[in-house]
């Protein structure tokens, strides 16, 4: 039983190899009589595509989408929006080398066990290319939630050992290569990556989101709990390795006296350890969450690996890979925040019969 | 549109309040014509329930499970396994002054305000006796992967700043109170938790699970990444604040010419950063993740918080609770894990006709 | 993939086999808040069970419904209502006689066959006695329905060639044996039955159902129609085979200029061959269906049929059984539409965001 | 929550609209490794589209196919199958008329309702043309069925009062315009549709199908029950009325003693009453289905309607239309039949462990 959708309401079904004909999707469920703007999703797809600067990976994606269903004379209609994004600068030559082997942490392994056989071109469907669709979906989740009132926002909190800390300036978020809401921090990032770069090497990072004015109420326990779905969301997203929200994993170490958030008269928390959510269900608060993102597999360097014959062979990707991932995986972050909290506040409407 | 279902081929649905008639489950798609050991079952339920010893909660609970269908002679017949387990020690009295309040960092404000009204005695449905349920569903997917050869195992690696570094004995997780496998650090464990629990306070812990022997194949990209359910079930148990696994949080820091798992003639890692799983599907290493868990909101000292009006108050809490979470937490972590990896199991034999 | 659950958002799952310890099951997505009355309940199982007349089964159930969960001081929580009945008159020795063989056209082959073994105990998973839960559930949905001011009622509308055309007195249905709500057609429909039953023979039946004050808007094109998941929800009900309706069957010799249902100034149409349904989705117009029901395959007649190791053998069936199925069926079909309306009405719900 | 998706493991997600840039549509659980003949998926989808012959309708569509994803040298890879068929033959000044009114027994006034607009053009998302990616995923379906040895047929068995009673001749079918296997009793219906044609009227008609060679044991009770999801999927095709299997209505005057199919020594049963089914599973004998389907409602005559306003107004359909359904739907019944038959044999799959 395959895995291509998310989302129970809002529903996305993608489809689409890095190097087949195109990528795509179709979003069921999307509420009817409301305003869609075609070029915000296309503006988010250009946050997320290839080649925007130095420090991301230079090829060329022109990433234009497609609706073809589901919006008529400006409007959602209720019925499924299907869409498309047209593969272009692709090169079939350069993935022969990976036809008959396995590339170190690489899907190429499970890949053919799993399926007995598979696309090898750019990883098929285990390529980061398939989170264009989740972009589409995320933009048009967004604007429904801008009607709401419901704001998202992730950036860049950390690239290998450097952090952010403190001076967060939400304005500076794309001002510069690496979506780091701090200038002076985000030229130290920059640096980073370009100098792991020139060695053909690639580093981790993390990625922080906040999503604004969430209604009370959004979480469906005991198994569909907001961070638990949140969770689930960002875990689905190629080289994501932790997800932690509120506290997070400093929680280990906290007693509950300092830990637990005071309740204010207007309903607000003096604290937020909670991340926003308390037992599953949204309490009004900011929702905050973090993400740790691996470093790219595809380094430019000579491996130790397996062809399928069971041969030992070494191995060097080729092609352009980026060294870093979160600079061009913040749009994909919102894009599921926004996916998953589109759904759960259509999800809570149906808790009552009035 | 609730969420009291988990796992799409064995699917588990809950029912039950903390202090109601009792808690309980159906569990549909269990595979058919299977032994199954009732006293098994009976075991974890055991290891799971409170008054086991002076530092998890002294509140009794029998916690007896009464299988209702779906096993005819001993044997899984694959129709749905229904069951329950009574609430024994409950005292109504315990519970009337959360009627009209609000205790920090629970679920009493989310849920009043999500359905109007709620289940106040012991936290109803939020409490975490709910989680009985998950260890029946999770006794007998243990019992099932079993059969196929598949172990899981789990134990507390951190209580507050006191973390397991090395020298794991997997024989000595049930030999101590806090179920962490050296005894030396247990020892450390269960006196920090006596010394907070004097002080009426709370602390916070994580636990490490294993899964191993898994088959090659295990995942449903592209969002059903084995992983990404895995960080589901983990966060959906309560008090949950974060999930790592293989590398976890690490990654970050890390380089991909030391993160990548370069592979051997026999098809394994010579690392398992990996943590069993690439590209959302399992490669035959072990399977190992972390989770981290809150200190427990009910603590023995005052807080300040709201009643129903919105007026301030001072609450503390009643009766008996856990003061760390984690020893409790281990069987129920194994059993989201074997519910989690079953489901995978059923799932990847749709993936060939033959 | 098991299919012991139906609907989406008000959702029941059930267990039980017809001679196991109980029956039951679990509703999720109750909405929250609203009053329900256990005694109404209990009334529609009444309407249900075995023994109520000289023409149906004799076998006495006392069928007392137990709430377990999800009510809470008289009112839905909005979490999961978890029930059983329990399995009282039973007789295990009645049943050896099939344990290795196989009755014509029941499902101890196929269920057999399917899984490996059975409860072959009265049919045990695939005896009637399973929409006990159906019941259950479809009276909680019924008593929600009403509060929105659904109704729903159906009746037997031919027992053999025994046909009801027209002078329906719906006040008429519950008091006669037969649940037609024409007493001399009623009177007629028992005679055939009690004539039937003394030959050890069964005989077919047919029922219609109505629904009145549909909101226009239900259903859920372009696979969920409104009649389409009506259909499944009456084809899911043991002995039925066949669903029709509006014109129905009669629909294939008719001609559009006559079929077409005119619009008149109100909204309503003049005449419903629509069946209250318009491409999928319900106008407002009273929704009409028709369940034709096979007799019962316990005849007590010999048969000839096969034992598990494939020899011929001759059976006959033992124990009391209906010999017409349609009477009791009355309140499981009003009870499946209750499901698949609520349902509907709750999805709904998420079609616009305000 | 909409309902765009049908089938579980194979499941299919369609979009488009009749007017709309294209249909489409994405088929998720595509089981891997198999080889796939789009020439075969196109041969299907010319038998079901218009201006094949004189009485259907007119529209010259050309359908043709465009596979997106899942298919790698020639195999399916077991990713999603992403597919579009662009909309050719449109004018958008023919449906001027019904932007602002109510065709009776069409889904304009429910769509409008539901979703408080709608894409007016040749019905939106609610016209047959929807169908179109039933077809492609059907083709795929039965290709893969074929592999298992299960074959599905499907023919028109009535016009208006034209009946087919027997020397069914399955080579005949699609020699002739109305797809029924008899040339003679298909000759009189094609001059029956002709003469329906000429008065702008229309007829309605009914489908038989046979799916043979099923394995024993598809089908999952006890709502997902083989015989309820096959009459879903039907009841699902634009213009249908009713489902019936096996013995149908017709079992509604018969006695349990001649309804009764008893079992021979080699497992099949003497007769076929159950039409292949019992107790909701697949018994091994072939699967006998009828479809009723309603006179289409697009008659070239004027009829009394409202406009949005709520005016009386007259209206009359423009464009080309088929007379009668049944010959397009030939290949639509085949389809649904063969996505559901391929969905229940992936999903029996799981019901044991080994």
């Amino acid at each position: 039983m395959a895995g291509s959708s998310f989302g129970k309401i809002f529903k996305i079904t993608t489809f689409g190899e890095s190097h087949g004909y195109a990528i795509g999707g179709v979003i069921d469920g999307v509420p009817a009589n409301i305003s869609l703007n075609i070029k915000e999703i296309q503006y988010e797809l250009d946050r997320r595509k290839p080649g925007q600067s130095k420090i991301v990976t230079e090829r060329k994606e022109s990433d234009l989408v497609k609706i073809l269903s589901g919006i008529f004379e400006g409007k959602t209609t209720g019925t499924p929006i299907g869409f498309l994004v047209k593969n272009k600068d692709y090169d079939s030559n350069d993935y022969s080398y990976v036809k008959d082997s396995f590339r170190p942490s690489h899907a190429d392994f499970t890949y053919e066990k799993k399926y007995g056989n598979r696309d090898y071109k750019g990883g098929g469907r285990s390529s980061a290319r398939e989170t264009v669709s989740r972009v589409v979906a995320g933009a048009i989740a967004k604007q429904i939630l801008n009607h709401i009132g419901i704001s998202i926002v992730a950036y860049v909190d950390q690239v290998g050992s450097i952090k952010l800390i403190d001076n967060i300036n939400y304005n500076e978020i794309d001002q510069n290569n690496v979506r780091c809401p701090n200038a002076h921090i985000a030229k130290k990032m920059e640096s980073l990556i370009k100098e792991v770069k020139k060695k053909g090497d690639t580093i981790g990072g993390s990625i922080s989101c906040e999503i604004k004015n969430v209604p009370i109420g959004l979480g469906e326990p005991v198994f569909d709990k907001l961070h638990a779905e949140l969770g689930k969301a960002m875990l689905s997203i190629n080289a994501v390795k932790g997800f932690e929200y509120g506290s997070g994993f400093k929680c280990i170490e906290m007693y509950g006296s300092s830990h637990n958030d005071s309740i204010q008269s207007d309903g607000t928390t003096k604290t937020n350890n909670s991340g926003g959510i308390q037992g599953g269900i949204s309490n009004g608060m900011p929702i905050k969450m973090r993400i740790a993102f691996k470093p790219v597999s595809s380094i430019l360097q000579e491996q130790d690996s397996i062809n399928k014959k069971g041969d030992k062979i070494k191995i060097i990707n080729k092609g352009r890979h980026d060294s870093c991932v979160v600079p061009r995986a913040v749009p994909i972050v919102e894009s599921m925040a926004a996916i998953t909290i589109l759904d759960f506040y259509l999800r809570n409407k149906t808790v009552k019969i009035q």
